[in-house]
């Protein structure tokens, strides 16, 4: 049993959110998802990570220019976060200021997602774990031009050791325990789920009628 | 050129939106839309029938039972719009009170959407085309089991005279032209089309830094 | 108005139901459903033409041989109906008895459905509709090789006018009003959508723990 | 014999081109192609107007926006044709001076594409359709937000008597026989359809080698 | 009942085969089919042409140049048959020879494959249908660039009055009645279609067996 | 040779079946499998616990709120198998009665499905293979939001040692010989695969008429 | 450079081939691959075997009952090969007249393609590599129920250290030059890879016209 | 932290590009990229090599047969590059010339494409792993002939080390700033990525107009 593999669980004391070049520009060069999938699931992993506090730290390529301005509704869930326009390097990594924030968290885990999957999540994820860090990758809070692009990203990631994660799931790893917040995540799945919200209004109603 | 066909265009001043069964359990049958995109189509022809001022008629199938309530966000929307939970008639052109209500608009345009797409939709408009009625379905915003039942039952449609269409076709159809209510209509888009929206903040973005 | 279409609805007391070739060794060549999805829908029409007492109809080609026998479910659940096994024939309604059984319900509306679609559905399709019959393909429940056979013969069927359905449609066009037998129908839905079976066991469960 | 239909089939002494709205914002729209596929096809068909010297008219809608200019490559390849910016219509048809453009030409048949197709095409395509014009739509050059949208407008416009096309058979039906001009044909081929270059090289090369 | 659609079916001794342009350098351009379904497609349809002795016509575009020679199994099929080789005519209704062929058969039903659908067969489909033709198009022995072209040129055959069909179902209506040459029909099956020929050989075994 | 992998097989004796959260309301969520092949993908795997005897561990997730009862099959075939709801956990292994329960069983081999993959199927599989368990993901009973989330928890599941099997193949690798049990075999493949029983009644009506 | 990976290549002095239960109603399973593409692809691997000499062995399960006979083309090619027709077993490695025809060959690289690929591929894979062998699996000549259990099996199998490969790779590692016999492999590609097929026959035609 | 895996980032000093059998007749077997898409991005790859002067290689097999030529925008963008035309070696990496020119460079990274994936880019790919060089297979340069063929292959040449990449990745990583050449990396972009482009020409305009 010694050689059984380690669980490294996402942890909310130990963990934090990257959000790469999420920017208006950007984005409509993703058509792995759907525009609305895609919105909807960039937006879920903001809300998990205001949800559970984890910091979170922005970074963006060249906004002044044609990838255009990171996307309002996630300059305005983090309005303190450390926010770092890139100015020219392409892995973030490599900007030190991106790399001191996350250090400065003192955590090890690190949460990620971006535009597009192959180059602004690919490569941060390669050079952070090859620095010891544990990564789980956001698949799909993540996107890139198509579905073949996207299944050669995941593969050169997971080869390295990343972890391939959705948003709900890093939600409730995070999570743990409904009795933590029945609510809280509760609503945190209405808002992005929507059968999930189905379920939720059927069964008020009939728990009213009653 | 007499036999040209006839361009029977939507007109806010003759259309009325049928809105037919978007109940929370019958919505999870739905598999011809992830849920994301249904639930946004949906409101989004709900937005069309707010923005333009459609009169709108909601119907529901026994809501007390398994099929669940009307979603919250459509009763919402639409406080004071002439409301029939059908006692039981599976096409909603049975119930008296349905047909009443839409007569009573003196409307010949006839939206619909619904779930499911072969039943909810489908029978009410072929009762309305053999009354006479032209009309449009919101292929979009309404649901059924996978493609292949969607694309029979598009088929039975169109044989008999109904006019597929999307949402955002029928918002451009009723809007005409832009200088009717730039920022009104822009602010619908801006809402239920993420890429358009992405356009509209680079834009904005760019136009500021000047 | 006066040209409207006419709405020709499925009336039970109209109606009639054409099982054309389910045999075992005809569906292995099925590929434009999965076996199971299949096997579902086709079980799902024979209960409706039980439910409805619609008469019904079973023919096969050359049941000897590789094409297999029928069914056994079929067999067992229509052990009175008329049955013939064509010596021959292709196209059923070649098959005199076959047609004599038809007319003898002195019905107009033929549901059909079988294997494979672009044969063994289209040709008696196409004869009846040459004959005045007003024709209704249950599309899920006739299966042939591949998609594109598959919708090249839809579309010559419904070039000739006959309506494409499926089996929830035809059950549900049939029923009309869910209190002609509230338990029936949804006995029948129960059993034969698994989803809708789940809004069901939910409700009930609630239900009772109130 | 007498109701045999009717071979219209395009001729370039009576064909104009319009291009609709393929502008660098709203093309970030299109889904229901992926980006190469679509840019290739539109410029192919552009080649197709310059190689026979059809009339072609350019129109946008409100390109100081978020909507963006029209492609360069499309100005760059019409520098004297009409080019309309319309000023807030929807459907270009509402524009008299884009109607007036077409009627100028004396030409009667349209051959249309643009973005997105349910809405800048289907619409003055329906509007066209019911002034007598015959209209062929090139859907390949035509795009918009996925594709059951597409599918959807098709079935409108196909319904309504258009003529759907792709730009290979535009160009083929144009030109009629090769001995009009082989290379010229063969070099319009060779830009736009990699496989078929390849054919040519092989050939070519084959034959130097003898 | 005066208004019933005539089932216009095939008939062997009405019909004659076209296949157009099934060139081994065009061919290279189909990917609306696999490379081993297409070419299975084609052959079957050739045997239907043998087997039921229906003449057929051959013809080519250009073999001299990239688009290469006719494929060699259909010169070896059909040594005796017309075979037009067009000097630059891209419809084969435009070259007279091919026209009088067909027309020296005193056939009315065309039964149509070739390659690209949207042109080689498309264009002489529309020609023969305004001569008042009857024209069946074998849509799985007809290949072009992809599902959307393949998906255009259908619906602008069908909406002009061609018939859709495959060449399984080519064969089944040809022949009407299994009894006409069961081991004939039987053979033919089981060389082109590896289920049927699985069942047979199934069937075998066992009979074998007692 | 000594670098061999094991072959760690599945071992009736040695092999425990946990069926996690297969609840009414949570199987609305998911749509990576049709609704019928989902239903009989689960009883399939439930019929495999049966027939092998394998201890069965079912656990449920807050089954009085909107998440819905333990579908009403699995309770019913498993009435004296452990039943964990728990109180709020989200992983399983988080809850000490469902690993006690687990560990009672003295078995080292876990086979595993539930709703939703990513969640309640991927949490306790990384868990139990951190403690030293082997552990056998049943994929197609085991079902979540989407393909590329069904994807992504895969190679999560695999890169930590997981092996992901199907219930056919874990039913196999069970039973290893016929012999231990022709019929018991065949009447499982018989209920859960309609292509196999196909062949079987092929083959008794084909003995039964020598 | 010590790490770098061993790259264990097909050596046709070192193969054997193994054919697992390519059975006439087993085959009717498959859905992962067209019934052409999978004919096709299994006797362009039997095709391997004959050319590069490979020992060749065939087994097959219970081929008197539903599962039928072995494939008759394979008999017919390989008279001489041991033939194990397995009592029982379902992992052909648990039958010891197969582990000892495959070990008197005395080589180490296993070929190995079947039906289906998750039962009758994957345990016998299991099995030898953890005997030492190196397992070379041949994806496309191996088929199964569907895709999802076609991706489980492959990532087991990986996981394991199989190789998977196609049968065009297959022949040309062990073809290794071309001028070991360029007719010889122009002739299996040419009958197994339609395209091939044709661009040879444009090249004779081409070079025979010079 | 010992144990974390080195990022072997592509460097511009320590690559080299190897393109293998981008041949005119080759590439019309692959079916798992559209000819546009494919042509686009092979070209996209010789545009890095050029823009950050790598060295390249070329190589091709059999030219002057059915194969074809080298693709003559290659020939025209390396016209001095190492050109190895292969006598006969199907893996280029058993040519001596092909090796040697690779050693020659001194280099260490390969980023290879080719056609086919599954034997012409993966044979070498293997060959060059053992040897202890990096190699970096550009997917989407790369084409077979099918999506199963190609996850095939990617799976072989991943489990043996093989990096996954595409050619905009490559781009990124090797330019790793924008500031080295932003004017040059955006036109290299904006000629490979049409949504890129209209970003720029978007940004472009609306620029100018302030």
């Amino acid at each position: 049993m010694s050689n059984a593999p380690v669980y490294n669980r996402l942890n909310k004391d130990d963990a934090v959110v990257l959000l790469v070049d999420h920017q208006t520009g950007l984005i409509s060069l993703v058509q792995d998802f759907s525009p609305n999938e895609f919105k909807n699931n960039v937006l879920a992993l903001a809300d998990c990570a205001k949800f559970f506090n984890l910091p979170t730290i922005l970074t963006t390529s060249f906004e002044k220019g044609p990838n255009g301005p990171l996307v309002p509704e996630l300059k305005e869930m983090f309005p303190d976060a450390p926010y770092i326009p890139r100015p020219g390097q392409i892995n973030a990594w490599d900007n030190a200021d991106f790399v001191q924030a996350i250090k400065a968290t003192g955590r090890k885990q690190l949460i990620i997602a971006g535009v597009v999957t192959d180059v602004c999540v690919a490569f941060p994820t390669l050079s952070a774990l090859a620095e010891g860090f544990d990564v789980f990758v956001v698949t799909d809070a993540s996107g890139t031009f198509n579905e073949t692009v996207q299944q050669a990203a995941w593969a050169r990631m997971t080869a390295a050791g990343a972890q391939l994660m959705n948003w709900f799931a890093v939600a409730c790893e995070l999570h743990r325990d409904w009795r933590n917040d029945i609510e809280g995540l509760g609503n945190l799945l209405s808002q992005r789920l929507p059968n999930y919200r189905n379920l939720m209004n059927s069964y008020v109603a009939l728990t009213n009628s009653h």
